[in-house]
């Protein structure tokens, strides 16, 4: 991708995190003075998820941001699940999934109950994403970089159908609930990388030094403790709580059971990532395991 | 009442409330251990909204919490809602609503986004719950006392079936998460209201002498700001967020807008609470504002 012809910022793909609800919303309705910080594109504005956040829900039927592989999105004939039906209608008008997308950048605003900050999660390290998310980082301090390669077909996130895709995660923010420092914080940041697109479609910013960046690369997930039934049986350790993006050691308390006995973490040293975020009790994940890097972005 | 000869025990009667869905699911294990904190009565436990809690979400149709006013228990036939049918069942159970009611007290545990602490909410100025939450006021030093007087007919909490009742609001905590330091926190003070039931059973509670306590009485509440559809402008201001229980004087900076511009409070000095609960959005509720008095209890 040489140049960002078309920009989508998409909110409520969740329909229970509002910072991106409201700041889509916002937007919209200000929609001109967006488009003065990248002339050069075409930049659109979607709520993913109308039903869900119109019910104040993560989703009605199964997670939007995991309806977007390739095989969900070619199975013919319409669904009984909103979101799979809301997955196709939002690849007709963004994608669709492959080459052949309308979409050269998608940003997909989310919040999460992990103390995340704001924090910059790349797909795939692509020239634009890479080194615009290394400005971001050098200008905002809140932001980290978090990268989550991900084979794009098979990929099920709403990010995978344009050519390159930054989701941002918003944290720590009760789900429902707004935090007016995260919402000031994430717009600014938003604005901040149409300003490096439209510099980026000037060939201004390919022409800046590279910059040295920490980046927390996916692991393995690390699950609760549970019992034979799969019912958990511990809390995320209160020394772990809030400990986001720092180093975790073996011995390290990790949980707390509800018998109050602590337990410690085995294995190499890692940099734990969305510990306690609230939608991933489902999914079996009570904290994220990554590997720090310092690369030159 | 001057023998407590019936107690339940409710958790997840909003059901991505975890922390009493997990000490209820733990007690229920183990009640043989809990019944010796107050062998004098007979000890129930209940999970009040089982399919809330199996979706994860505060309620299927409608706020079970709400549903319990002498009017809505009285209407023939089944319902089509199922936290009416839910609350019915849970009347059969425990009461009937009125002074014949089966249960003497009933603790509903419930989880808050605000930054509560360990709340004891009272509907009532009753001998045993007066006396036994100035004791817990005492030995733990998160919990805090709000009163917020309900005609007890009329009343929609599902405290309201039983004699006397204690609503304890734990936060800040994000739904459908779980925090250890709140739930081992949550569980001392509950056994303790149940050793206090003892105490009161056998006469020796009401020998102690009476403690000052500070009192946080409901006066009313505060909304959004909101345009002319209804859709909210503003978000709880920084420097508001987490200020739970502290002083709300006229001038201070309680919203801030969309737009980022700062809304000041009007009015007379208050203490506010409930301030950014996910829950309350929806209820036009951005903070409960109260008054502070110093009681002997």
């Amino acid at each position: 991708m040489s140049c960002i012809e078309s920009i989508v910022i998409a909110g409520g793909t969740h329909g229970n995190e509002r910072t991106g609800v409201e700041l889509v919303r916002k937007w919209e309705q200000s929609s001109r003075e967006v488009q003065k910080f990248c002339p050069s594109a075409k930049i659109d504005f979607v709520l993913s998820n109308p039903l869900a956040i119109r019910e104040n829900r993560r989703y009605v039927h199964q997670d939007l941001n995991r309806s977007f592989s390739k095989k969900s999105l070619s199975i013919c004939g319409d669904s009984l699940c909103y979101e799979i039906n809301r997955a196709r209608e939002l690849e007709k008008l963004y994608g669709p999934k492959g080459e052949s997308t309308k979409t050269d950048l998608l940003i997909d605003i989310h919040n999460t109950t992990s103390t995340m900050g704001v924090c910059l999660i790349l797909s795939a390290k692509d020239p634009f994403t890479t080194r615009a998310s290394a400005e971001i980082l050098s200008e905002f301090p809140k932001t980290k970089i978090y990268f989550q390669p991900e084979p794009r077909e098979e990929s099920p996130y709403f990010g995978t159908i344009a050519k390159a895709d930054i989701c941002i995660e918003v944290g720590p923010q009760a789900h429902g609930t707004l935090s007016a420092s995260l919402f000031l914080e994430t717009e600014k940041v938003v604005l901040r990388y149409l300003e490096l697109a439209e510099e980026f479609n000037r060939g201004v910013l390919q022409q800046k030094p590279c910059r040295p960046v920490e980046v927390y690369t996916q692991w393995k997930d690390l699950d609760y403790p549970r019992d034979s039934l799969g019912n958990i049986q511990g809390m995320i350790h209160p020394d772990m709580q809030g400990r986001d993006f720092k180093e975790l050691r073996e011995g390290d308390k990790v949980f707390k059971t509800f018998d109050g006995k602590d337990i410690t973490y085995k294995g190499e040293t890692v940099f734990p990532l969305f510990i306690n975020e609230a939608a991933y009790y489902e999914k079996k994940i009570a904290m994220s395991l990554t590997k720090k890097t310092l690369e030159n972005w």
